[in-house]
Parts: structure tokens; sequence; C-alpha cells
């Protein structure tokens, strides 16, 4: 069987890495089951046969793959008859650093206490630890006042919501990687935290919802938060 | 003959709309000649037919077209034949709101006050009116301190430069519609100011240099300034 290494909490069936989101729905929308193994970020020797450090890993077969541009790729390549993720739309490359420089580093300073909060206990040490390096200030420092921020967050995400009142996915009709990519990020968000970061009639909510209801509700089933 | 109504500055060969430029590299993608008629603010009446008061517009036979993406939708459908613009990357949609609501109401802020003295006497008096007005702000006041938001301005750029340090062109291997809507804005720059928005060993800056050459070099023959 195909196997997905994926990021979980203490809880292993929280599962809620946005690039390890991006490739559980690629591999939904391909059809393709996996079995989905709860990794811990502490647990670097599990994978260490992939060459290094992070997940998503997929093994399928004789092939491992990391890293989700990578692995999207590899889908694309080794099922051409499964459905498309319009990965060969070029424009799906910057939506990825869209989602990458802009978005997931003002979503991680709304969502660094909720995950620390929902991690083992061995694993709570390495993230505040390697965390509060990256940030230089403790993760309750980062975190401090991101109510006041979340105008300035919804503010920044015209291009997304002008682009979702105007077609049902990113990727147009139907979705594709681009919508797995900025999916995953908030499904990051919405598995491991209860804070609201949409209001309810914003065009990004119904765009969400209907990445939640997906592929059988796929992702809407996942453990999480309902906000 | 086809012809397109193109924004232009006291000299009329000085063609700067980001909107125009957007088609006229279309035109120029698709291989169809057309007479660039050039138009001034003030010249409403010259495009009365076209029931808005706004270029590009574009007169095809029996067919009158404007707003850009329209015209770009129009190409597409009447010349299928021809290089395609690839508009049915969904993403497009994105790149289109990215340009109009973070690029260009930066970069308007550089070129205010060079718009403002290319224009003919009469544009200079309606584009100072009507730009303070929406400003609230003197010309003067709005370009203020340019420099200093330079390094801002091309931090803002990320996303663009990573995915062109990756791939040829934002569509991918060949320019698409979201390479001449991105080149669009910095040709608006090009066209009117001599203000140097990049730095020389910017990916973006190479990408620009491709666009200048393509179809003959048909944008970097533009009159313009070279920054």
């Amino acid at each position: 069987m195909r196997k997905l290494y994926d990021l979980a909490g203490a809880d292993e069936n929280r599962r809620f890495s946005p690039y390890c989101w991006r490739i559980r729905m690629s591999l939904a929308h391909k059809g393709l089951a996996a079995d989905y193994l709860p990794w811990r970020f502490t647990e670097k020797e599990k994978i260490q046969f992939s060459g290094q450090e992070r997940v998503p890993v997929l093994v399928d077969g004789e092939n491992t793959v990391s890293d989700s541009w990578k692995i999207a790729e590899y889908l694309e390549a080794e099922y051409p008859d499964a459905p498309s993720l319009k990965l060969e739309n070029g424009e799906v490359m910057f939506i990825k650093f869209w989602a990458e420089t802009v978005l997931n580093p003002e979503l991680i300073k709304f969502l660094l206490l909720d995950i620390h909060q929902h991690l083992t206990a061995e694993d709570k040490i390495y993230f505040r630890e390697s965390r509060e390096k990256l940030f230089g200030k403790t993760l309750e420092e980062v975190v401090k006042g991101r109510e006041e921020r979340l105008p300035g967050f919804q503010k920044m995400l015209t291009p997304l919501r002008l682009t979702l009142k105007k077609q049902n996915f990113l990727a147009g009709d139907s979705p594709g990687f681009s919508d797995y990519i900025v999916f995953g990020s908030f499904q990051w968000a919405r598995c491991i935290s209860d804070f609201s970061l949409l209001q309810t009639e914003d065009p990004i909510c119904e765009w969400r919802k209907k990445m939640l209801d997906l592929h059988d509700g796929f992702a809407g089933k996942a453990v999480g938060y309902s906000v």
C-alpha cells in the first residue's frame, strides 16, 4: 500500500501540516488510496530513508518522493490517466510562492501557540525551542494581539477573494493543485486552531466549504475545528 | 484595419497604459496587426461609441470590445488558431487581481508625477484634479519619499521573483496573458518614468528583458526610458 508520512499532533488523527494537506488532497483528487502514517516533528529517524527531515514523504512502491511540489509532479507523471492537478499551468508556481511567502508567514503568527498546544510532550519541547529561536521571541509574544492583525490579514487576501468571486476554483471550473496549495494553508489553521480567520460571507469561506466537501468530504471529515 | 484606442502622452508615440499594454502584447502574440490610435484622458467623446470612458477599446471589423480582460477573451475566441494566451489557466485571474490590487497601487505612487509631466496641457489639468481628489493629497505628496519605499516594493515582488527564478515565464515555458498583465504594469513604469524600480541582477529584470525582446522587440522599441 502507498504510504504518506503525515504530520500529526498528540492525537494521532489530528493532521495539520499545510504541505501534507496539499498531497492528501492531491491523492484524493486522483483517486489514489494511501496509508496516512502519523509522524511527529521529533521522529526524524522514521523518515531518514528519504534523505531529509521533513514531511510529506510519499512511498509508492519502489519510489520515495519528498517535498510537496515534487510529489505533485511525481503523481502527475506516474498517474497521467487520473484527473489532472493542472500543474502545467505555469501560474501555479506563483500561487505556490504567494502561499509560502505572503500567506503562510502571516498565518503562522495566528497559529503558533495553538500548534504547540496540540503536540506530544516531546514535540512541544522541540517546537518551542526551534520556533522561538526562529522568531527571536516566545511563542506567546508572536501570537499576541492576533485579533488586531485580522483586518490586515483579510485585506491581504484580496486577490484570492476577487478571484473566487469570479470563478469556482483558483484553477478555474474545477480544482487543481493551486487550490490544494491555498486550501492546505487554511486547513492547517482549521485542524489546529479555533481562531476564526474568515467572515462567513467571505467568498473565500464559500470556496473553503466547497473544498471541504470535495472527494466525499475528505477534508471536512478531518479532526479539526468548525471555524 | 483593426484599431486599438491606446492611451498617449503629449508625444503621441508615448504609450503608457498598463491595460493597453496587455492588449498591445496580446495582439503581437497572436500576430494580429492593428492601428494603435493615440487617445488622451480628456477625449471621452472619441470612444463614446464603446459605451464607456476608458481605454483600451478594440474595434475589429464589426466588433467593439472594451476592458482588457474582455478583449483578451474576445481575441482567444475570435482567433483560436493563433497562439494561445493561455487564458484557460484559471490562475491567470489571481495574477490579474494581484496586479490590480497589490502591484499597481504601489506602482502608481512612484509614477504619478512622471505621468503628469508627460501629458498634454489639457490632460494635465484633468489628471491632477481627478487624481488629487482620489488620493486626497497633491501629486507631489503622493510621490514624495519614493526612494524609501523601494525596498518594501521590491520585497512585495517576492512571489513574482521566486517564480521567475524557476521558469521562463509566469505562464510557464512560453508567455501568456499572465505575463502580459504583469509586464503591462512594468511597461507602464518604463514608458513614463526614469525612476529605476529593479536591481539589474533581479530575475524580474531578466524576465522583463525577455518580454521587451518578444515579437521582434515590439515592447522594447516603444518610446520610454532605459531603466
